[in-house]
Order: C-alpha cells, then structure tokens, then sequence
C-alpha cells in the first residue's frame, strides 16, 4: 500500500487569535483533504507575523506533504503574508499579467476605479504557480520546496473554497499520484446517532475491511459517508451500492437523499417530479423555512410564496386564523397551526401549505408553554397533519431545527401520498 | 513596559482534524485570555496521538509562557492525552482523592453505575495540580515546566468553559503580572476594504505605537478592531474613544455600531428607540430579509411579519402590484420593488415596508437584466426609496448581499428622517 499523503492546514490572522472570528476554513478543508485520501496532522493558527509565519511554514515542512494557507493575502497593510512568503522562497515579487487581468476584470464589472493597491495584488514571487481567484483580488500562489507541497490562499471562504475545488484539488490529485477513493453519503434526518448506530450495528460490523463507515451528525440527524479505497474504480462501485442497498433496507424511512443533496434539494425534486406547488405560513421559524426552500435554484418553479406572520393580527387577517382560535388555543397551538397551513395554501393557491408557530425563546415562555414548545403543520387538498415539537436550544437552533422539522414532514407526507 | 504575557491553545482529537466537528473552544478561550490581557500567539490542533502532542508541547512550551491544552480526556481509548503528559513529566500517575468523590457525586446526581474506566478518570500524574470539574468526570491538570504554565482541560466546551472561569483564569491573574488590552470594534458598512484603508490611512499612520488597527472584511464591509496595550487602564480607555471618535469623523455614514452587535440588532434597536413597525416583502430574498430580523431576541416589538413574493400573482394579489407595472416594467424594476414595499407597509399595517426584487441566478438572467440585478426599496409613510444592486457571486451570496443592502437601506433612512 502506498504511502499516505499528509496535511497541515495554516491559518494566518489576529482574529482568529482573538477570537474574534471561528475558524470554519480548516474544518472544510479537513473535510475535502479526507475525501481524496489526504489526511489532515495538523491545524496551526498564527499571527500576521513574519517570524511566526517563517518559523510555523518551516516545522510544517518537516511535518507533512501538503501545507494549505488560508489568510493574510487582503490589500491591507496588516496583509504581509506575500512579502513573507516571498522572501522565505528567495523569490522577487514580478508582476503576473493574467493575474492583473483578472484583478481589473473585477473592478470593471463593479465599475469601480481600481486602486494602487489593487494592483500590488498582481505583484506575486517568480517562483511560484500562481492560482487564479475567479471570486477576488488575491490570487493563489502554489510553491515547492523540499517535496512538499505549499498553497497560499486568501482567507474569505468563498474565494478559497473556489480555488481549492477548481484548482487545487486536482492538483493534489495528480501530483501524489492517490489512490482511488469512492465515497457513498447517505443523508439521514429524525434519529439520532447512538440509536442508528444500534439499529445498523451488525451491518457495520460485517463491512468489508477496505470500507470505511463515518457518522457525521448535524442538528437533526446524521449523515453516513461510506468510503471504499481500491484500485479498481468499477468493482469497488459495485461493492459500494451493495452495502447501501442493505444499509437502506434497515433505515427505510430516514433516509431522505444519497450525495451531497440538502433537505431543500431533495424537498424540491418531490415536488418537481410530482408537479406540486408549496407555500409557508411562518411565525416562529420567521422567514427561514421560505428561505431554505428558496435557496435551491429553480425553486420558482414550485415555490409560490410565504407569509410570515410574526403578530396575531397577520395571522388573522392573511391567513384566516380566527379569533376564536387565537382565543381558545393560543397562537402556539396545534389548531392555529392548521387554519395557518391551510389558510396559507388557500390564500396563494398552492397544492401544498406548511406551517409554523412556536416559542423560540430566549423570554416568551409560560409554565404551560415553555421556550422550546412548537408546533408544526402540513396540509393539502386531501389532508391536513400537526405535529408538536418539543426542542430547547437556542433561539437560532430551535428556530433551525423546526425548519428541518417542517420540511421533513413535507418528506413524510409526500412519501405516503404515493404508497397510498 | 512588561514583557506580555503570551499563550498557545492546543487543541487534540481527529474530529477537528477532520473536518468532522468547528473548533469552537478556541475562540472562547482567545477571547476569554485576551480579556484578561494575555495574547494568544498560536492555536495548533493535532490528533490523539503520544508523539504528535510531545513534538507539539516541546514547541509551545518553548514559545509561550501558558499552554491550554483542550481535549483528549474522556475515558474511550483514544483518549491518551493524560497518561502522554505523565510520562511527558515524569510522573506517576496516583489516585486524587477529592476527584473521586467529585466522580462518583456525578453518577449518584444520574443514577447511574460508575464503571472501572470512570474510576480511572481520578488517577492524575503526581506533579499536577489538579483542577475541578464540577459538570464532568475528567478533572483537568495543571503543571509548571521552565517557567511556562501548563493546564490540560476536558474538550466538552461546558465543562472546559466552567474550569476556564472558575480556576484558570483567577490562577493566571494571579501567577503573572498582567498588563491591559482593550479592543473597540467598529462596525462599518457599505465601503470596501481598499476604499475604507485609503479613506483613513492618515489617522491610521498616525496612531500611537501601542494601538493596532485590524481590518476583518465581511460580506458587505469591514470589522475595525483597534486594541491597545497599556497599564493604566482608564488612559487606554480614553486615548482609544478618542481614536474612535476621530475615525467616526472621517468615515461618519459607514458605522452602524459599536463593539459586538450585528446590523440586525443595531436596526431593531433604531426601531424600538423610535416606536416604529416594520415589515418585508421578498421576492429574491425568499424570506431571508424576515429570518435576520427574527433572530433577534424580542423583535417581535417591532417586525409584524413578511410577504414572500416569489410568484407574480402572489406580488399582485397580496401586495397590489399591478399588471400594468408587471407588464410594462418586469418584477425585476424600480416601479415593481417601490409597488411592494409600499403594498406590504398597508397590508400589514407597519410604519416601515422594504422589498426586494432581483435575479438570484444561477439561471433567469436576461441581456438587459443579467445575473445580479437586484433592486430594493425602503417606503414610510413620507416617502419611497428605490435603489439597484448589481452583485453577483453565488446565488446564496447574492441573497445574503441582498439581505445586508436593504437592512442598511433602512438605517440609512431612519438616520436620514432624524437629521431632517
């Protein structure tokens, strides 16, 4: 077996430091690493410091293949990565045309009039490959020194996230010659990690020694990424489907996609595939049900529209809730979440109405309503269901985790439709 | 002036590494250190490994005058921080009597059966001072070694968190002589990096040595962070508010706050001190607009609810956009986004109406509208403010661009109504 391939991710910037900012970039980036068999050793974080930054790039060097750089490559004048990196690969700064290309390209379709320090961006050491940033000003810089690898890459994620899976990966790939690895991600959501660990337990145990089972869990459920390392691609797919058609067979019901497929996605393609329209009555999710719905691109295409209806009055005089409800059972109620969906569905004409309304805290609690109490509902021309939720977090996790909640029982009630 | 006192936060376990968990801890912990005036000089996460967390601790201890180590202490076996620092220290690991009796308390509290390994969790290295977990079973460890600090905690953050601030902390301002840090943040928006830097590079070239101008970009401005260094606290409180108050001066319209407040709490508090109502209707925004207003604790004082707009019918039935201004101009134009804030201000009964209407893309571009045409609209009861975006990134940036523009779009306004 070959050798495996090693990584140390460097982050460069006070405010991580500080604290100030939550490094997310090393965590996708391990995430990515792992995908093409490259394994993550270290993360260092350092200062914008050029003796921190030489002294931490040369113990990485002697540590691993691949050292990624996220970080200090702005136009500021706290921004001294690039000098740094410059004078640690006895390189001169030159002036990389393609790169001021892409830099003025930018300025032009903001129309905006480029600075000075624009176009230092452009000025990179001659020794290295530059990387083109499609996203930003601060282009890539790839070098070579004593068989290993450096990337150098800006800090904002979007823009190293692009270079990374458009250029750098492939790179990688290539340059260490790594072996072939599948990965099979199956998208689970309404149980937990200890119980599914239990309910495919025996399965787990009889994988094959070259298939790998990672449990990733996420607010509301877990998602399963099988991985098979082989050199034969073809018979290693084979082995791949097999063990997720036997994994599928014992989790029917909490599996919503295989791949990198959101909730909303998968959502979406129902109703896409089923020529169905939704809309969403909102109170305590507050917007954010129709924002994940609408993220997905083409989601017009079902998506008609929301009401968000944060005061009683809205919910009345939008969405039909009565004062008698309102009255009786309070707005967090399994009866006003009904008329909500429903009068949703009526109101903008939609085979589907969804519905929230909760306390998501942090104040707004009762003894007999505590923060945390929510309730759900999903209706359509044949039916109407409710569901309670009991979940207390934080105002933002109980808020995205009704969400997920709601558009589950979407999921679930489409499911049924069609087994009917 | 005292040497500063600095630190390294180690954090272990092939989580991080991974990709599999954020590293969240380490932010705490450098924000909690630099309260107190210690500087955190690097973080470095490495994995569970007795040669990896040797190599690791040699290198901080050499650097730094305080090593927190985070993780690698619960009772699983990949756990081998404790028995690696032991022998890493020459010492004998022997039962702490007192952590015992906190371990056991622990089971009894959840009526639980303590197992052989729970018991091994109260067998600490002799040279220790140990630290008590009140919320878990792994108590943390304290050592000295060539005058630095050495202090291994759970990576559980309540537990770690609790040990931080209840010991850690006080022992530190005890044991080393401290000088102040005080950071001001400054929330900017609505000006580059490159345009804020040239705007106030003479205030910045001129700032005392002992205070330091960070830039940290975000989707739609800049985070200023100036921090100073100084022993008399109340004169560094006082040199930084005037720095800030220069700096207001040159860049007046741009700051929406102070210190760690978000655009959306810095709104809803514009509103709550003028008894104002708002509401949103969404069209590109898909609800995004409602869900930052809602995450805020409370605002439902001032935020009445939201009409996601993302059907034309929708736009023309609830919020009275007429087929005339549909027809003749798109649901991407001035007239449409002006129609709709000032439709959803009536039928919701608000002080304030705002809207948005754009091409999200990646598809539904036009020659004459491409990708990133995004109007936005601010409407009270004097007067209706239109105003086009072009921005185009991602189609999740170009609504989360969207969503920034028309929250300041409503600063800028309210700031406006109050100056005249």
């Amino acid at each position: 077996m070959k050798k495996e391939i090693s990584a140390e991710i460097m982050t460069i910037g006070d405010e991580l430091l500080y604290g100030q900012v939550i490094d997310t970039n090393s965590a996708w980036l391990g995430q990515e690493l792992g995908k093409i068999g490259i394994r993550v050793k270290q993360i260092t974080s350092i200062s914008d410091n050029p003796e921190a930054i030489c002294e931490a790039l040369t113990q990485a060097i002697s540590r691993v293949d691949i050292v990624l750089i996220t970080g200090g490559l702005g136009p500021t004048k706290d921004d001294l990565t690039k000098h740094t990196l410059a004078r640690y690969f006895n390189s001169e700064l030159q002036l990389h045309q393609p790169s001021l290309e892409d830099v003025e390209s930018i300025f032009k379709r903001f129309n905006r009039p480029m600075l000075e320090v624009n176009r230092q961006q452009a000025f990179l050491p001659a020794s290295c490959t530059p990387i083109r940033n499609v996203l930003g000003t601060a282009p890539g810089m790839l070098f070579h020194e004593q068989e290993t690898v450096i990337v150098s890459m800006p800090g904002v994620p979007f823009e190293m996230k692009r270079m990374v899976t458009d250029t750098v990966l492939p790179y990688l790939q290539d340059h260490f010659h790594l072996p072939q690895i599948i990965h099979k991600v199956i998208q689970t959501i309404g149980i937990g990690e200890s119980f599914l660990a239990e309910k495919i337990a025996d399965w787990e145990d009889n994988l094959p020694a070259h298939l790998k089972l990672a449990y990733l869990p996420y607010l509301a459920g877990v998602r399963l990424r099988l991985t098979g390392f082989s050199d034969n691609q073809q018979e290693l797919e084979t082995q791949l489907q097999e063990q997720v058609d036997r994994l599928t067979a014992l989790i029917p019901d909490h599996i919503f996609a295989y791949g990198e497929v959101t909730l909303e996605e998968a959502i979406g393609q129902l109703l896409k595939d089923r020529n169905l329209t939704i809309s969403t009555a909102e109170s305590c999710t507050g917007g954010l049900v129709a924002h994940k719905l609408t993220s997905v691109p083409g989601s017009s295409a079902y998506f008609m529209g929301s009401v968000v209806a944060y005061n009683n009055e809205v919910k009345k005089a939008q969405l039909g809730v009565t004062t008698e409800i309102l009255e009786q059972h309070g707005a967090v109620s399994e009866e006003t979440v009904r008329a909500m969906a429903e009068g949703v569905r009526k109101l903008l004409k939609t085979d589907i109405g969804i519905s929230t309304s909760g306390i998501a805290g942090p104040d707004g609690g009762t003894p007999d309503k505590p923060v945390g109490t929510i309730w759900i509902a999903y209706a359509d021309a044949h039916q109407t269901i409710a569901r309670k939720i009991t979940y207390n977090k934080t105002r933002l996790l109980n808020i995205e985790y009704t969400t997920l909640q709601v558009l589950d029982l979407v999921r679930q009630s489409l499911r049924r439709r069609v087994e009917e």
